[in-house]
């Protein structure tokens, strides 16, 4: 199995909600307004929005509607980018797990959490390489 | 916020049991054995196992222990594959959720669950182009 990940799906419980709250963070779809999926094209990887209940189904897993141990992670190049995220994504309509604040790893970071409960670290790790692609890279 | 994704992060209750199963599959990671985060180079973004409590902690979730709504898929070049990856996870020590099979969406899938409950579908989607790098674009 190659070292990689093609995409991401999460369920939602309201994908119109869901949809227009990531395009309000600015993100944008060739889905169609009743596609039953919504997919963003999110640098090598795709994105996805898909009901919860279907999503549940299809993986082949029980829900109890909780967090379940994934937490995506969007980094970026300096702590005033993180905070202007964090902003963005209030205004959007997330909940704010924490502000922007120096993290115990050495940078900076805040958390958002999506409508359906989907947490975003937004983060500045400057030991991380960022490429003009929006890759990351680990140290070598 | 640019439409990308720069960490996922796998909560786990093992850290050493999580990171054999990853190792069992074939990836590598840098980590020394008493780091306390494991991150492996995934393409352009980077995926890291945590252990359940501190991540749910430090992304300001409760936990009930649960699946909660996120899949993450790795797509393949033919059928074939996914049922060689399937297999190569059963004898890792992954619960198989489904053997491959034709999927409703027109392509060709399983889904296998990690030993910390994160499943994974492994995918053939003839619409989707794989690119040599192992990214992922979806139709124009």
């Amino acid at each position: 199995m190659e070292q990689r990940v093609s995409l991401i799906t999460l369920g939602v419980a309201d994908l119109t909600r869901a949809r227009r709250f990531y395009e309000a963070l600015g993100w944008t779809t060739r889905a169609e307004p009743d596609d039953d999926v919504v997919f963003f094209q999110a640098g090598g990887l795709v994105v996805a929005l898909w009901g919860r209940r279907e999503l549940a189904d299809d993986s082949t897993m029980g829900d109890d509607g909780g967090w379940g141990g994934v937490t995506l992670a969007h980094n970026v190049a300096s702590p005033a980018e993180v905070d202007a995220i964090i902003d963005q994504a209030a205004g959007a309509g997330a909940t704010i797990g924490r502000a922007g604040s120096a993290s115990f790893w050495g940078g900076y970071s805040g958390v958002f959490v999506d409508p359906d409960g989907h947490p975003w670290e937004i983060a500045h790790n400057p030991r991380w390489t960022l490429g003009e692609d929006g890759s990351v890279r680990l140290p070598d």
